[in-house]
């Protein structure tokens, strides 16, 4: 393989579309260091791993040499809502702007490396932007074209208003790229419409039309609905390593290759394998420990990473139960009852069948500080902070 | 009646709609002076009588002792045509919009009180407006209400393409209001919907709105279609005494009276009496003599006014045809022919039949230089250059 082989190999992992590739080819071919652009919110960032698939994907462009410029919308921010609606989006001031930034920079620098990203704010060149530029940047889209967007184009059959700034959004976005001569831009695939904008202003500017990226949405721990706060199925990069663990322990199996796919920075032949060895009859709950060492690593440390998974660690002795016990969610899938060796495999406590019996054998498995044979079970509904040795415990939540 | 009740009197001479009528009493009330606004494109001026019904509603307000704001909207005019698709909109220079200014003050000057008169430049505060103001003036109002407007609804439900700009600009022309303070505006009533514009801003920035008054599109000289430069069918503020009293004599009876109601300054209470006299057998020919002479005597000069009608007036000799004589269409509306004594009558070479008969009885008839007596006549689509007298000749042209 070439190297511009291998660096779309890894460019192409795990991402939506990209558009167009032969362009894309032709750009890694030229030798540049490719400007990358991805935007975000000016607001207060408070990020979860469904986010970082778009930063780890800037990382793997900064592994190949390329330039990130991490673009912070500030401009729109600053405006607030001008329909005066909405309560909810007061005007950022610029020194909350300044400290939002900051709190981005602590987040995405444990992905991203900062001597390869240039954080920039489009209030820098839109707040120079006179009216009339405005009027002339409107001048390059239609109204039927715009309305084509799939959020307005249900919002304006639905009968729900939409204020006409609104229309002026995506130009600025897609001006954005005019304005930092982006290569490469990045976006989640409901950005679509707005990566394409940017392909078209920048046409018209008579630059090399950037190459879009889009990254898909990742499915939260239900494994059903996008990760979102307010659905309360993600994992927050600033989680606390034993909530990283648990929640990571407590996923469902079906969710395992797509997170390896979209959060590890392994290689992909390495997952495969992974994914060979668990059909091959491996404990996924194994695996699911090398996702959340990684990742604990990542927003952590090494330490965190090898300590999560026991808690207060080496300190603990039998039948003591320590404050911060982490938890593991079991879903029962129907059947009444779960037997303690298969709690023991499914909490992630042991790392196989024989493990567990040999642990319930030598009499250092736990529950809620009493010692327990093979004849424990849990039921549905129940709770109970199962220890497996001094260094493995997690309050075991059945479902 | 009050004064306020004659300057309502006044105020509504020939309006389509004053709105709000309760508030423009309550302003009149105030005894405050008032400002209004009417706008006009930066584009070279070459203003017909359709054109200054409006001006003269301006005229009529400055009578009252009101100031009227003549607003070039030379913002819009400056950026020309940003989808760059039509290329007969090229953007303006700050020279070409100082030059058609000049020449707009030459025109409306004629009607206008120069005093009264502040003549503005949107540029001046657009000019100075930022992308974010822009953003912030878009969020004022929906898509959903601007298709709302008659031009863009026909244009979006015919699937013609609307730029995006175009929203801006009714916001723009609705911001000048807010801008200018203005108290009232005029407008055509294919304007009302910016007008309006102008109120609902007004309102959002803490103003009283103005009162938006529309006046009618003035026919052209068919008497159907709207007076129009390209349709031909009008009489220039720049036309000859000579052309001027050729087109007023050649008009449809129907249109006299809307043309004093909407052109003359006469009382409506004298221009009712002269549509009595009319009513009762006089030539109409006369009044349309008397409307000719005060629009000559506005756009000229007193004496042009009164030499327009024998064009090279009294050093004219009996059967000589001097070069510049005006032309008067007479419309036989099915008849194959016309006799001289109704010729005289129509052409308004004599102001009775009485007085035609006077002028053939004593041999002062001409017809392209002949004497001609009670047996001449004219058939369908056929002139000739008729003289009575010294002072009366014109080119009559029979269709």
């Amino acid at each position: 393989m070439t190297s511009v082989e291998q660096a779309l190999t890894i460019i192409r992992r795990g991402v939506d579309e990209i558009l167009v590739e032969e362009d894309l080819v032709k750009k890694l071919e030229s030798g540049k260091r490719l400007r990358v652009k991805a935007g975000f919110d000016p607001t207060a960032p408070d990020l979860h791993l469904g986010h970082t698939v778009l930063i780890n994907k800037l990382k793997q462009f900064q592994d190949l040499g390329h330039e990130v410029l991490f673009l912070i919308g500030d401009f729109t921010g600053m405006i607030g809502d001008p329909t005066g609606k909405s309560a909810t989006r007061p005007p950022l001031t610029e020194e909350q702007v300044a400290k939002n930034a900051e709190s981005y920079k602590e987040q995405v620098f444990k992905i991203l490396d900062p001597q390869k990203t240039t954080v920039m704010f489009n209030s820098e060149w839109m707040g120079k932007m006179s009216a009339s530029d405005m009027v002339k940047l409107a001048g390059q889209f239609t109204v039927a074209r715009m309305l084509e967007r799939d959020d307005f184009s249900k919002r304006f059959k639905g009968e729900q208003s939409i204020a006409i700034h609104e229309f002026l959004y995506p130009l600025v976005q897609g001006y954005d790229s005019v304005a930092m001569e982006a290569d490469v831009e990045l976006g989640g695939t409901d950005q679509k419409f707005n990566l394409l904008m940017g392909r078209m202003l920048q046409k018209n500017a008579g630059q090399e039309p950037q190459t879009i990226i889009t990254m898909p949405i990742l499915e939260g721990l239900d494994g059903v609905q996008k990760m979102s706060k307010s659905l309360g199925n993600y994992i927050g990069v600033a989680d606390s390593p034993g909530e990283m663990y648990t929640k990571i322990l407590s996923m469902p199996d079906t969710l395992i290759w797509r997170y390896f796919e979209l959060l590890s920075f392994r290689p992909m032949a390495e997952v495969d394998a992974f994914k060979v060895e668990v059909e091959s009859g491996k404990n996924p709950q194994e695996v699911k420990q090398l996702l959340a060492r990684e990742l604990i690593e990542r927003f952590h440390d090494a330490e965190a990473a090898e300590g999560a998974h026991k808690s207060a660690g080496n300190k603990m002795n039998l039948g003591e139960i320590p404050d911060d016990v982490p938890e593991v969610e079991i879903e029962l899938a129907g059947q009444p009852e779960i037997w303690i060796n298969e709690i023991l495999k499914r909490a992630g406590l042991v790392v196989s069948g024989k493990a567990a019996k040999d642990a319930l054998g030598r009499g250092v498995v736990f529950a809620d500080g009493q010692k327990i044979s093979t004849d424990f079970k849990m039921v549905s509904g129940s709770s109970c902070v199962i220890q497996s040795g001094k260094k493995k415990i997690a309050r075991v939540v059945v479902r």
